[in-house]
């Protein structure tokens, strides 16, 4: 036993040192992909070019590119529980499973005409899309990519008629659930993967037009935004039987509203300190709810229209990029004083920020810039910067453990 | 001082060789460790034989085994933060470095002649570890266990004379902090790695003989538990300024109290819904506290007096085990309606539970079934059974993205 061990360890290190098991005669051959840990890994898309960037948070480099992922506009990523497939959903349908170990395509599936992101179950068997066109959710195996549900979002219209609604904001919830939201029937359905006598929809109503959600990150509170109306749609998934409450009425109302450029990303809410830290629909704040009665607390004024509010993993700081044209910074609020402790200017266009898994730098995507930067969230200076062809989103493995990502 | 192990000189041999010995077409050598994510991996601490399991979580199944660890009773493991390696900290000083995927051990230091567990750095960058004799703490670089530094725990006793004290509950926090506690000094000390101009350490008076402690998942609050006195002694890293403040005054008081068998692990609080779920010292209870005030809220009556008291990842469920003579059951409660919903009887002598990383299972070692039992914590049944060598601590790879673990 302790022979194999020793040998096995002496040829890993041989491959790690260079030493190449290539066949006699042949130098054609790609050297194999070095035996490493995954737990430092992560994509970036670039939307532009339809790749990703395969990335190390250790030394902070790109390892390399995946090409041919269709339309990446706001595309976004899953993890498989091992940390080594990132499941990208892109806006065309298309569900790629890419190996970040060998940085390849293993497999791709055009699933519907238009789609909008997707999650993995909790317990990694099953990857769900959200989609527009056709409206509803498909689940896959996450090994094989095979179909295993077909979920037409079906509801009556006004007029009587049988349509189907555009989903948006889907999730994984404890328990293998998923959760999503109908955007043209004013819905949130729950779907239970895990139910002993098979799959399970439970419908519930919800406010107007829907058009992105969160999950907590206990699993317990799916917030909708809702683009119909004033105010958010939540449900408390440990109370469903409450059915879903109306919270933050006054979200959106109260002064002069600015043309909305973006409407905030939902995923990005902080949870810090018993408070939720969101983004103001229109209006340059920030605002605060107190979590146990979901009032409005405080608003703090910030430079731009919000896109992503998004708290440090030890909470003691909220992240927030912004909307055209302030897009170009991304400012820091101290989550105590609720002040903004520094202005930053990672580059043109911010499109989305990703913390290291235990929050000791931050990376930050800059479209128009070609470039991602890493901030240390300590002295928050720039550590380094990388080229990117057009970067949008950052996802890091660690989501793969998380629930609701 | 630093003793390095033998193995050392081996790997450099081995690695010398091993470049030899691999001309192609030659099939003596052993396959390459197949090419895998880390996401899923995990150590089982098997205690008397010195050895630990390497398993995964996806298909529930023991890798292999490494061998030649040492003591590890009361052993744990950190792990690097691509999650390809733990560091495991022996009872007998030994600091080992564990590769997951070749199953083999790269590195192992005899630090000190007596050591109780150790941590990482919130940057991966270095690995610290708790002693008793002598009595201080070490800091070694994580990727090559050369200490980078050593810190005696000093203190003046009551006779005027200077002595080393034991140190104990050694936790990460934010900011590259290392936390520590001085059973005899009964002092609680934070060391900053990441300090502009180097390391520095700052004391802070605690209760009497601090015996374990934890840090809350956001690295807010240092919790240490007392043997000298009733109640706790709480550090807020958020407010250091205001010192060690005593919480859970009646602690430990108020009924006939009985043998202590073993005390109840600290790492083990369950933290759910704003409440810390904490064991009872020598009570047959669950004690609930308010997060907010500190005070106790309620008491749970259990079958015996917990050492481990543990939150599902989604809160919905705290698991209870227990001391000897009642460790052979496992009870779950309900977080909200805070009654037994569940016991369970995973064998004889059950020592830890460890959730998968996003909560759909929980993995049970019961020492003398030579058992490790997996449950789904949806049905509470069990799921499958693996066979260990008096199985102890469980620790997964997701520990490497988590703050004070």
């Amino acid at each position: 036993m302790r022979v194999t061990y020793w040998l096995t360890t002496m040829f890993a290190l041989a491959l790690l040192s260079g030493c190449q098991m290539m066949p006699a005669g042949e130098d054609s051959v790609e050297p194999a992909p070095a035996l490493r840990g995954t737990g430092d890994l992560g994509l970036i898309i670039e939307r532009a070019t339809g790749s990703v960037l395969v990335v190390e948070t250790t030394d902070r480099e790109v390892l390399g590119r995946v090409t041919g992922l269709g339309d990446l506009s706001h595309a976004s990523v899953v993890y498989s529980r091992d940390g080594r497939y990132g499941y990208v959903f892109g806006r065309d349908g298309g569900l790629t499973k890419v190996d970040l170990l060998t940085r390849s395509v293993v497999n791709r599936v055009l699933q519907s005409g238009n789609s909008i992101g997707g999650a993995i179950s909790q317990d990694g068997r099953h990857v769900a899309v959200s989609n527009y066109e056709p409206g509803g959710v498909k689940v896959f195996d996450s090994r094989t990519l095979e179909e295993v549900a077909d979920i037409p979002a079906t509801y009556v219209a006004d007029d009587g008629s049988s349509r189907r609604s555009k989903t948006v904001g889907l999730v994984d919830a404890p328990g293998n659930f998923f959760v999503f939201s109908l955007f043209d029937a004013g819905q949130i359905w729950t779907l239970d993967m895990g139910a002993a006598a098979g799959m399970n929809v439970t419908r519930y109503d919800a406010g107007e037009a829907p058009y992105d959600a969160l999950i907590t990150p206990d699993g317990r509170y799916y917030i909708a935004g809702l683009f119909g109306e004033d105010g958010l749609s939540l449900l408390d998934l440990w109370n469903p039987e409450e059915g879903v409450q109306e919270i933050l009425p006054g979200y959106g109302k109260g002064e002069q509203q600015m043309p909305v450029y973006k409407m905030p990303h939902l995923e990005g809410w902080a949870i810090a300190d018993g408070r939720a830290f969101v983004p103001a629909v229109g209006h340059h704040q920030v605002l605060v709810a107190d979590m146990n009665n979901w009032s409005l607390e405080d608003r703090i004024p910030v430079q731009g229209q919000p896109v992503f509010v998004m708290a440090s993993p030890d909470n003691r700081q909220i992240w927030v990029s912004f909307a055209h044209p302030r897009n170009d910074v991304v400012q820091v609020i101290d989550s105590r004083t609720r002040e903004i402790i520094r202005t930053l200017e990672p580059g043109e266009a911010v499109l989305h920020m990703e913390f290291t898994p235990r929050g000791e730098e931050v990376w930050i995507s800059a479209r128009d810039s070609n470039r991602v930067t890493v901030y240390n969230t300590r002295t928050l200076e720039p550590v380094t910067r990388l080229e990117a062809e057009k970067p949008s989103g950052i996802f890091f493995t660690n989501r793969a453990h998380a629930l609701g990502l």
